[in-house]
C-alpha cells in the first residue's frame, strides 16, 4: 500500500483491454504471470479480464480463487457489462459469471452517450438507468466494491450532459464507489478534458477516476490533467497496450504522478521497478520494446552526445528531466560521427573502463571510431562492439575464443524451384581444427548454424547464446549515379541473448554475409569476456 | 500555403533534430528525398540540418542551393549555434556557414537557463544576451529571416524567468520575429505549460513558437496545448522522431490541429496524405512504422471484431474519433475490403489501368494483395511492383522477358582473408538456353551482373537499366524467443533507373538472396513492360 492508501488508485487493466492490441493473445499462464509483476509493482487494482464471456479469463479468475495467484498489494477486478435490458439482474448469466469469479471488486461498463443507449444497445435512457442501478446494488449486496466505467464519456456529456450524469448517478445511487469518465473513442485533449473532469467533480461531488485512450497521442497527458482536475483513480495499461493508438502508459502515467506532481502512488521501492517490469511484460506480450518509450525505453535517456558531451559529463541533470536512477533506467552516450574524447570516455565509464587514467589509449581509440565511422561503421546501436574495440585499445582483451580459416556458402535455386543455402567454416578452437557444414535458411542462417556446429563440442557456453534480432542497413555509396546500388556498404546488428542479458554488435562490409559474419564474431567474442576473466 | 498563411507556422526538423534519434542515418539523397516528401505535404518551413557542423549538412544545402531541390511550399531553414562567447559575429565560422548554406530562414539555438549559460557555455548573462542580439542581427541585416529557439525555456523560467525573458527579448531586438520556446529535456506537463505559454506571451507580446520533447509521453499534448495557449509557430518532426523519447509527432499534432481545434495548418487536400507521407518516411528512416500510432498507423483504426462489431459496421463514426478516411487511413476489422478495392482501383488509375470495368478482376487482386501482405510483402514503396501484379491479374502482362531455369551463388572468405562472390545463372531468352558466370562485391551484386552477362546480348534496352538503390528489412518473426534471428524473413527493396525514370520492385523471403532475385526480376519485367508493347 502506498502512503496514499485508497485515497488513490493506481489501477491496471492490461490484462483486459491492453489484451485488446492487435497482436496480443495471453495464455492464462502468461495472465497470471502479467498479474505477479504488477502485484509487485504495487498497484491497487490488476482488472484480470470478462469472466463469462472469454473462456481464458473465466479459467483466470478460477485458478486465481484456486490458489494459484498470491497477491500482496493489488486487489483483482473482474469486468463485465450490467444486465442486460428486460433481464432480471439476477437471473443475467453473465452478472453470474461476475459473482462467480470470486473477484472482491467488480467495475461495470455502462452507456454514458445517449447515442450509443439508443443505436447500440437499443433501449431507452431509463432502462439504461434501470440496468446500471439494479446490476451495482446486486453486486454490492452480495458483498463486492463496485466501479464503473462510463463508456464515451466525454463524447455523450458534450452531445447531452443529462444523459450522462444520470448514468453516473445510477451508479452511486446502486452503491458504486467510483464513477470512471472513460475516453473511449480516444478523441480528447488535456485542456478540455480536465475542465470536463472539474466540472464533473463540482456538479456531483462523486469520486471519479480516467480511462483514456491514445487516439490523439493524448492519453498518458489527459490521464495526468484529469488527476489535476480531480480524478483519484486512474486506468492504465502496462506500455500503454490497447485497441487501435492504445490506452494511457502506466509506466508514463506513474512517472509522471510521482516525479512531476509529487502524488506517491506507488510504494516508494517501485519506482526503481519500473524499467524492469516494462521490459519483462513486453517479453510475456511478445512484443519488442518500445525503445524510445518514456521513462523506460532503453532509449529514454541516450543521447547523441556531439557537441555538448563535455557539459554533459559535468552536469548530467542538464539534460535529463529526471535521474534515469530513479525509474532503474541508465542514461547513455551514444557515439555517432560527431564522436569525441569526452563521449567515449563516458562510454568507457559505463563498461567499467577507466580511459581517463590512460589519455593515449583515448587517442587511439577516437581514432579508431572515426575511422570506421568514416567506411560505415555505426557503434550507437552496437555497445558490445564498442566496448570490444576499447578493451582492444587497452589490450585489455582476451585472446578471441576461435580463429578463422575460411568459410564458403553456397546458395542453390535448382531448376524446380527449391532454394537451399549451405555453408561450410574451418576454424581453429581449443588447439584443434575443425571442419563443420550445415544448412539453413539463407546465407546467414547457414553460417551461423556451421559455426555453432564446429565450435558447441569446444565452447559449451556457446549453448545458451542465441540471435535474437537480424538488422541490416544498405548505406548509400558516395557518389550516388556512378555504381550499381548492389555494390554499397551493408552495415549489419545482430542481437544476441544468452537468456540473462541482452547485447548488440555490428559488422560493416561491402559484401552482407561478411559484415554478418563479422557482427556474428564479435557478439560470441562479447560472450567470450564475459565468461572466461579468469583464464585471461 | 494555408489558408493560415504565415500566421501560422508548421516548422518541420525531422531532418536536424529528428535525426537525432537513434539508428537513423541519413544520406544526402535519403534528405533530399525527406524534404521532397514534406513539402510536399504543404508544411510551411524545413530545417534540414546544421551547415558547418556535419558535412552531410552541409552537402544537403549546397546540393539544395544548386537546384536539386525544388519546393512548392516550403522555406528551407539552416539550423545553428549563435556566435561562441568573446568571437565576433562576422568572424565565427559557424555563423559564416549558416550565411554559406543559402537557406533562407535561420534558427539560432540559444541558452534560455542561467545555469545553461554558465556551467555549459561558461560565460555570463550580459554575454549571451550579445550573442544573441548580434547573431540574429548579423544575419538579418544579410537578408536572412531569424527564429530564435530558446533552449531549456520552461525549466530557464521556472528558475530564473528574468534570464529567460531576456534572452528572447535579445534575440527580438536583433530582429528574429519568432521566439520558439524548448522544452529541451521534455519534462513539461500540458496544463503547466500551457500557463507558461500564456504567461509568456502576455508579458512580452512576442509571437511565440513551441518545441517539445517526449519524456513524459506529452509531447503531441503539449504542442497542442500551446497552440491553445497563443503559440502560432509549431516545431515537429515527422513519425515523433527524436532524441531520447522523441520529439512531437508531426502528423499527431496536425491531425489533432485540424481536426480537434479546427486550424487549417495544412492545405486542405493534405490531410488525406497524412498516412501515406508518414510510412514513406518511415521507410527512408528504415525504421518500421509503428503500427499503433495515433492517426497515421496501421492499427489506429482497427477494432478488434467482438461484442460491439454489428454497431461498428452500422454506426462507425461512434467507435471513431475521426473518419479514417480523413488522414488516408482506413478502419480495419469487417471493411477492409471495401477500402482495399477503394485504394486498389486508385491505384489502377494511376497506372492507367481501369478495374472499375473489372470487378472480378478487382477483387482477385485485392484477395492476392491481401495474401501477399499477410506474408511481409509491402507494395507502399513499390508501385512497379504492384503494377505487375495488377496487369497480371487482368491478364494484360506481356510473358517476361526471361525465364530462370536455376542460379547458383557462393561466397568464399578464404584462408588469406581475400573474400569472393561469384554467381552461375542459367536462364533462357529469345529461344536460347544461356548460362553466364559474374563475380561481385556480394551475393546480390554478382547475381545481378551474371543475369546482365546473360541477358543483354538478347535484350538491348538492358544497357540503359541500373540499380540505383537497394533496401533490406529484416521482419519480426511471429515467435520471437522460440528460434534464431535469423529466420526471419526478408523484405527488399530495389530501385532502377534506365536514365529517364525510377522505379521501385519489392521481393520477399525467407532467404535474402531470393528475396534480391524476385524484385530484381520484376525491375526488368517492368522495363519490359515499357519497351514492348508493341510486341504484345
Amino acid at each position: 500500500m502506498t502512503t496514499l492508501g485508497d485515497s488513490f488508485h493506481v489501477y491496471d487493466t492490461t490484462l483486459r483491454d491492453g489484451a485488446q492490441r492487435e497482436g496480443i493473445s495471453y495464455s492464462v499462464t502468461d495472465k497470471l504471470a502479467v498479474a505477479r509483476l504488477l502485484d509487485g509493482l504495487g498497484v491497487g487494482f490488476i482488472e484480470g479480464g470478462w469472466p463469462g464471456a472469454l473462456p481464458k479469463d473465466t479459467e483466470f479468475f478460477a485458478r486465481a480463487a484456486a490458489g494459484d495467484l498470491t497477491l500482496k498489494h493489488a486487489q483483482l477486478v473482474a469486468f463485465g457489462a450490467t444486465r442486460k435490458a428486460g433481464v432480471r439482474v439476477d437471473q443475467d448469466p453473465q452478472v453470474r459469471a461476475l459473482l462467480d469469479s470470486q473477484a472482491p471488486v467488480v467495475t461495470l461498463v455502462a452507456k454514458a452517450d445517449r447515442r450509443h443507449v439508443e443505436r447500440a444497445l437499443r433501449t431507452d435512457v431509463a432502462e439504461n438507468r434501470a440496468m446500471v442501478r439494479d446490476t451495482v446494488r446486486f453486486l454490492v449486496d452480495e458483498g463486492r466494491r463496485v466501479f464503473l466505467d462510463a463508456e464515451h464519456f466525454f463524447d455523450g456529456f458534450a452531445f447531452d450532459p443529462d444523459t450522462a450524469l444520470r448514468t453516473l448517478e445510477s451508479a452511486v445511487e446502486g452503491g458504486a464507489d467510483v464513477v470512471v469518465l472513460c475516453d473511449t473513442n480516444g478523441g480528447q485533449l488535456p485542456l478540455g478534458l480536465a475542465e470536463t473532469v472539474s466540472d464533473v467533480v463540482a456538479r456531483t461531488g462523486f469520486r471519479v477516476g480516467i480511462h483514456c485512450q491514445d487516439d490523439t497521442s493524448c492519453a498518458v497527458a489527459n490521464t495526468v490533467a484529469a488527476v489535476q482536475a480531480g480524478a483519484t483513480h486512474v486506468q492504465c495499461t502496462a506500455n500503454g497496450y490497447g485497441e487501435r493508438a492504445g490506452n494511457a502508459d502506466l509506466f508514463a502515467v506513474v512517472g509522471n504522478l510521482v516525479t512531476k506532481l509529487g502524488l506517491p502512488v506507488l510504494p516508494p521501492e517501485s519506482l526503481a521497478e519500473l524499467t524492469r517490469v516494462s521490459h519483462a511484460l513486453a517479453e510475456i506480450a511478445n512484443i519488442a520494446p518500445d525503445t524510445h518509450q518514456a521513462y523506460v525505453g532503453s532509449s529514454a535517456f541516450a543521447h547523441k552526445a556531439g557537441l555538448h558531451a563535455s557539459a554533459i559529463k559535468v552536469d548530467p541533470e542538464l539534460y535529463n528531466h529526471i535521474d534515469p536512477d530513479t525509474v532503474g533506467n541508465d542514461m547513455r552516450v551514444l557515439v555517432t560521427e560527431m564522436a569525441g574524447r569526452a563521449s567515449l570516455e563516458l562510454k568507457g565509464r559505463e563498461f567499467g573502463i577507466d580511459l581517463a587514467r590512460r589519455p593515449e589509449a583515448l587517442t587511439s581509440a577516437v581514432r579508431r571510431v572515426k575511422e570506421l565511422e568514416a567506411g560505415g561503421w555505426s557503434f550507437e546501436a552496437a555497445d558490445a562492439s564498442l566496448e570490444l574495440l576499447l578493451k582492444d585499445q587497452l589490450s585489455e582483451l582476451d585472446s578471441p575464443p576461435f580463429a578463422l580459416e575460411s568459410y564458403r556458402v553456397v546458395l542453390d535455386h535448382t531448376h524446380d524451384g527449391t532454394i537451399v543455402s549451405e555453408a561450410t567454416v574451418k576454424v581453429h578452437v581449443a588447439g584443434e581444427r575443425v571442419i563443420a557444414t550445415a544448412e539453413g535458411n539463407g546465407p546467414v542462417h547457414a553460417l551461423d548454424a556451421a559455426l555453432r556446429k564446429a565450435l558447441l563440442p569446444h565452447l559449451s557456453w556457446l549453448d545458451s547464446v542465441q540471435l535474437n534480432d537480424y538488422k541490416v542497413r544498405i548505406l548509400n555509396r558516395p557518389h550516388r549515379a556512378a555504381e550499381h546500388g548492389t555494390d554499397a556498404v551493408t552495415r549489419v546488428l545482430v542481437e544476441s541473448t544468452d537468456g540473462e542479458r541482452e547485447w548488440t554488435t555490428v559488422g560493416v562490409h561491402g559484401n552482407i554475409v561478411e559484415a554478418s559474419w563479422l557482427a556474428l564474431c564479435d557478439a560470441l567474442a562479447h560472450k567470450a569476456s564475459r565468461v572466461t576473466p579468469s583464464r585471461a
